[in-house]
């Protein structure tokens, strides 16, 4: 049984984690043009859920947890709590927390989405124009693999090793074959791309969502789960996790996009279904999409009994992924 | 005495090399949605004059020469014919290009520089629409560092560790202090930015041109020098040698835009001097203006002849800067 208390309390200190080292890493003048500074900030500190980089620490955790060093029961109440694995993990977390933000930088812009709400706030390119959003977005997929690159001199190399594999797993899932493929997907089923609007069937639709939402959540989850010092069967297994809660999460955000108000969701509601662009409900109904969405949360458990992996956060992070209203 | 003839031979050489290698790692289709695929490799293969590639492979090769493992003065045919230092520089030389022509797909959009034509052919935004040029350009830059992560499983750790260092010398050239902040920073000089147009003195001037165009000059050779093996004595003197033919380059890119045509620069020339952005010979005037080329281009020398590094292309290649006509 999952106490909401505790996850809450695990989530709240991830976030605090995640935001006071991006804090130290993103750049400041005078090394950075004030106005570029300005403009990452003002979407990476824009109040996202950052499931991402959780997804990433907790992975971490319950590999530290099944090779017993766990971090104790006890909700942690910062980074500190969270283990050794944790500390490690992070710059991992940054890093795709850096990226996402960069593709919402990217996907809200006038030649694509064109969204002009985004968490309840103007997005980036009204208040700072186009010129400068996309080199805000340029910039922030820069400093993810900068980050994560950086190496005290003198370093193990065999950390440095990890440290490799883990950034080709984040690059991997943020190239053409990965997220700007999913994108470009949806850009062309929209109409937005040159030539016929592609015709999306239901495979057409999970392969765009598995590319353009799923690719960075497996990522975040291998990726801490690696440099953990997991086996390549615990790495594999936070993967095929991560694969169905990357679809859990696609269905039920298809799912509140339909039932959600502007004012819950801080975005426009309904504007997939008013497009051309398929949804899980548009295609399966209601019920059937919450049944979907129920269906990939069990699966992203078993995936974690199956490997020892359960005694940690990322069952419970599957259940509030099923349950979240916003 | 520099031989253009086979200069003319090394150049020839790695450009084969670097095009081959690029066709072989950008992504296809099925695995890469078709449309996104097709915009990578128009401007990729739009016919460059790949400076940033042959200088990491000549950096890599002159400090193999000062090694003693020289690859012969007769001019190489093909990469086999470079030696061993170019095939583990090979990966960084891709991964600059990369970065590189994605920064010209952002830069030439209408939302920036709003160019329509580059290296004499229509700019990817024209033809294939403002999202997929994003989308293109935002891919290109992930691939690089894909590419560059990218190891053989039971890998060196040692020439992983290595790898992860040209990794970080290339992202922290790419981020919001280097190439991203240096087109903030001609943004705003534009008055393409929100707020006033920046007023660039001299210094100002030199300090965009160092971050948009010298920072990844010199993370090319430095990355080439760093894979081959070199010292880091040898590194920071191929990073000095850089830093100089960057501001050359650019200066003589100033100068061949007020005195070319727009047939021969297959760019719009007169653009930089008709619009607010301040150039070389608009601060200093022409004379003034090569002067300080070949100024540059001496210290570029002096600081391979200080380190024992002469023996190569890099020298070549400092004059072909100066005397390029195109």
């Amino acid at each position: 049984m999952t106490e909401i208390g505790s996850l809450d309390a695990f989530l709240d200190a991830v976030r605090r984690s995640i935001d006071a080292a991006l804090d130290r890493v993103l750049p400041q003048p005078p090394a950075c043009p004030a106005l570029l500074s300005e403009a990452m900030r003002y979407s990476v500190f824009a109040g996202g859920k950052r499931l991402r980089p959780c997804l990433t620490l907790a992975a971490a955790d319950a590999v530290e947890r099944a090779a017993g060093g766990a971090a104790g029961s006890a909700p942690p109440a910062a980074l500190d709590d969270l283990g050794a694995a944790a500390g490690l993990a992070l710059p991992a977390a940054c890093a795709i927390e850096l990226i996402h933000t960069y593709s919402l930088i990217h996907d809200d812009l006038p030649a694509m989405d064109n969204d002009t709400l985004r968490r309840g706030r103007p997005t980036l390119h009204v208040v700072y124009g186009d010129g400068i959003a996309i080199l805000a977005g340029d910039a922030l997929q820069a400093e993810a693999f900068a980050l994560l690159a950086r190496e005290p001199a003198g370093a193990d190399p065999a950390l440095a090793a990890r440290k490799l594999r883990a950034l080709a797993i984040i690059a991997e899932a943020a190239r053409a074959i990965g997220l700007v493929g999913g994108q470009t997907l949806d850009l062309q089923a929209g109409g937005q791309a040159p030539g016929r609007p592609l015709a999306l069937d239901a495979d057409g639709v999970q392969d765009m969502h598995a590319r353009k939402t799923g690719a960075l959540i497996r990522a975040a989850a291998a990726s801490g789960a690696l440099m953990a010092g997991g086996s390549e069967a615990a790495v594999a297994a936070v993967d095929r996790y991560a694969a169905h809660l990357g679809l859990a999460f696609q269905i039920v955000d298809d799912i509140l996009d339909v039932e959600g108000s502007a004012a819950e969701l801080g975005k426009t509601a309904g504007k997939d279904a008013s497009g051309s662009k398929p949804t899980y409900p548009a295609l399966f109904g209601l019920d059937r999409s919450r049944a979907l969405a129920a269906e990939s949360i069990d699966r992203a458990k078993q995936a974690l009994a199956e490997s020892g992996l359960e005694h940690g956060w990322l069952g419970a992070i599957a259940d509030w992924v099923l349950s979240r209203r916003s």
